[in-house]
């Protein structure tokens, strides 16, 4: 099978499984695992914050953030169709009590006007603004990447606004790669960035906030209460660190697999494709003629090829470490043919 | 001063007031004021539904019908301008754990075909649909009014969906008024209505929430929790009953003030106006040229009328009892003075 | 019917009602209520503190200083009986997310060295103690009374551990009463202080919570969220003046009414009393040998006499400015067959 | 150093790295991972119950059931000093937003005559009793054990009141070994038990929770919503396979080294020790004379002994699998000269 339903799918590397059996691991709720503070230590000094925690997974490093920045009865401006709105569980709610301020981005992405436009008048009775969210790249408009200088300026815009800022970078590597700049740089302006060991980056459990160390602290409190206290976490934290520090260089090669599947795509006239928003590892179009995405995701997989069938006519590819580009190659041909198909 | 604000400001009539201080009054918490009980009763019976509870504000009839038709990490699908979303302190999210699911409407007027496309997939990973909420009149549209068949196609398919519905219907009254019909009859496919004692009926405080018996009896619990429990509140159900039962015929009038001052506002070319949407009591329009809507209400007051800004270029009258026929003529002159003022 | 279930039966007075009548109100959320200004002026005068804010009833004053005070997932110390605990719908979990850390009062009085020992230690992976929360008189312990030298004892050690303390002040009148001095000295230590115009001050509804200018701010925010923002509330606080001005000087009339209660339930071979704990207008005894509560409340009111089963062998009995010296003793007579009778 | 602070601190076994190295994985959201699958179906398998899920933590798998049992607003009856209360960072209330209903268990183990006596009254203005949670062995009274008869007489109880009940078994098996029961026996009554694999079964990461199919299918959505779902979790299943079929039997051992410690502690005049309570792998007891429990384990870690101040002047050592029966040995040789220096 060649599973393009997301790089949420990819395995341990050898060198993961090795390392993780290999692990020097202590109890992390103490504080005393040598693998993890070593991880922890690491991603603060790429990102170049003072601190990090691992956490299982983004959901909930996303959540630590959220809860952290703001309180119960706050507004939390984000994108209309952000991941912390659509895929985690309203926990927004649920968990810190606050409600979304949707901003509808071009292609996914805001600008510091738009956000600026949704804060909240500060009146005692209306629920004021207590955080601004970014997803950078952003998965449900097709992995589209927020570019460095309304990142900054978004980042200076909170900032004077006296608001917090934190990005869901579940995937900054691939916005980074695609805009040449370091992680760093890109994420300079904000308070918190929580970004994923697994995915793109192929460990198998993972993610990570990072932030200032009192942002750090507090997010150790509700790591606590989420139930992410994981004991000897240096197991997980071994295959992490070399997600951290030997996977990112190879994400451009996804992002030409994708290309690849957009083009063959964007040949066949029963989909609709933007191609100019395929600028990562993602891939969504559009069936024409109100074709059934589900329909169209089985006949694919009868063929050997995993898809997700995100709308009612809408497909998504993702690429990753475990589909090379000869099986992308390979994809390219399932999928020419299946798009034929829809046109009989 | 010509209170234009909100009906919201109305005092209470010398005839509620002798009701007051006459009411048969008892202890509510234990259902033993007769005079709650009875407009309780009569509530319903207004409302074709089995059962009704008094609480002291809008909002907290509001809420608790979202608290009980919910259940926390659920959507409750409203209008992106609804009260509830935005002038409810956020308690959607931080006292039912729910987060809102926004569709734009015309005018604010949702139709059942916007609303079914905005309910959640049932997968296990995804928070589900929970509750439909609808606003008629909608306030911040300006009063509009969503028409009985629209209406009754949200009812209808709510239930074909599975999904209860609540109505915002703090000014319904005003929307039957518009429609010609009962409000029983408007709101029959709907699980709850919550509906105000005060604004356009003008009773100094209260609300009510009318649904099944059984809704009602949950409401009591919420009711409860949220410090609405009140004892001898037959001190404000006397009012109740006379806002209940004499209020309603009158509110044509003040719908007629309305256009009045809306048509006032149309023949200047400082304003921006949607005569259409002037349907009920409430006045919206925009000043052009990017005029501050706060400073023409601070010049509007100046002369003696008293205008709400809700936005950077938005201002808001809105008609009710303790405006004359009189009051809003005077108020058309001065109105129309300062949107030439503008001008200059 | 003579009715001993709770001062919260009481009726407005004659002179409430017209004052209720005749007052002047306006609309309250804009802060345009003269007659809440002046009800929340005189309340914080009358407490030594800076501010003060009218609350349809105690829960939604409680509840508000308890939101105010902490933030979710704290600790709020309490005695193990008390009302915020026990009678208002775990609304301390359910609407501050903080958990209880109960302590055993001796007939339901706290000591500060009580208190201290369950201050949680300050470890991450704990819950912290918010709140220190004290009720004052203690309702379910019978109505018994904190001494001022206490008070000011809990006020001071809170304050050296660096954590607020609020006064559940339901019954803050009977309370001072009894000792002799103003609530104002009582009081001085707590932060916030909620207190009831309706139980024994006989208001038809409202209660208060007084605190720093700053706190009650905060609370506004709240009492919106709770739904308890109401319009012309000064129908409300017109009766809630004469309530804070002419009642509480007759409370100890409804104490020597309670004390005569209790002796002739003291009389009695069938009934178990603790006479020391009858200190204000709250009576509460157990039925020997294991009868039934609730049975012997409905041979009271057979007779006359409303009582409340508050367990399944504990009876209780409050005095009010709606039980007479008069009717007292009627109730004497009555009850002290009925406990005969249960000797048969 | 003799690590005796808690058997949280176990390592992984070379057989469990080895596995962890070779597992099979898949994409646990999406329920494919093979390693999961086959532990979830083993766990339930030894439980008795129709399905098992794996979670990152005992915190976490504790407070699904708490929300899956529950509503906001209700009361869970569980002992004075259970973990779900002391060390849940008050989860109960700030995710399930409910309230502890304490009891006091002798020795932390609870009755059903004392539970029944705590279930709220089923009035509307009270909160209700919506779940029954006991610990079994309970940490804090020093791993006691709650025997079999007890533990059917409480699920049968629960039952006839139609309570669901909820096992915190995070130590299960250690309580099965001391009964000589197997835990699918033990735990027939309960609607639900989470058992840590990590802990004295020795995997470095996870628990879970096993109950009815409907359950555990309502605990993924929950799982998701704490941030739970992990992807290629079969690399941590693998040990926890290991740790569910090979470490139970050897429970026996820790029980051994923990009398072994605690006998040696009870010859010493300056502790105070209850050795009927050490049942299991856990050893409490006081210091005398007020000697502070702090430096007393300061002074063990300088001679090699890490042990747990877990109050002012109370001490906890726990055995486990990486504390051999040589190491106790020696430990007992350090305990007892630290405890005679006391008596200097």
């Amino acid at each position: 099978m060649i599973d393009l339903r997301s790089d949420t799918v990819t395995r341990p590397t050898p060198a993961m499984r090795q390392a993780m059996a290999l692990a020097e691991v202590g109890d992390d709720v103490y504080g005393e695992d040598p693998t993890v503070n070593q991880l922890e230590k690491e991603a603060a000094g790429v990102f170049g914050k003072e601190a990090a925690i691992l956490v299982p997974t983004g959901t909930m490093g996303n959540q630590i953030a959220i809860r952290l920045h703001t309180e119960h009865g706050q507004e939390v401006i984000c994108e209309a169709r952000s991941h912390v709105l659509d895929w985690e569980m309203a926990m927004m709610a649920a968990f810190s009590g606050c409600q979304a301020r949707t901003v509808e981005g071009e292609r996914g992405v805001l600008t510091w006007e738009k956000i600026r436009r949704a804060i909240g008048p500060k009146i005692y009775y209306r629920q004021p603004t207590g955080l601004v969210c970014v997803e950078n790249t952003h998965n449900m408009a097709g992995g589209t990447v927020t570019p460095l200088d309304l990142m900054k300026e978004i980042g200076r815009g909170a900032k004077e606004a006296g608001l917090p800022v934190h990005l869901d970078g579940a995937r900054v590597f691939n916005a980074a790669t695609t805009l040449g700049v370091c992680v760093a740089e890109l994420t300079a302006g904000f308070d918190t960035v929580m970004f994923c060991l697994s995915k793109g980056l192929g460990a198998p459990v993972g993610s990570m906030l990072v932030g200032s160390a009192k942002a750090i602290e507090r997010a150790r409190v509700f790591r606590k209460a989420l139930g992410g206290g994981m004991r000897q976490a240096g197991v997980l934290a071994a295959a992490g660190l070399i997600a951290l520090n030997e996977m990112p260089k190879r994400l451009a090669e996804d992002h030409a697999n994708a290309r690849l599947l957009a083009e063959a795509v964007a040949k066949e006239a029963s989909a609709e494709i933007d191609l100019d928003s395929v600028e990562t590892n993602i891939v969504i179009f559009r069936l024409r003629g109100e074709a059934d995405a589900a329909a169209f995701c089985a006949a694919l997989k009868q063929k050997g090829v995993l898809a997700s069938a995100i709308g009612p006519h809408a497909v998504r590819f993702v690429t990753h470490y475990d589909v090379s580009r000869a099986a992308c190659e390979e994809a390219t041909g399932v999928i020419a043919t299946e798009l034929r198909a829809l046109r009989g």
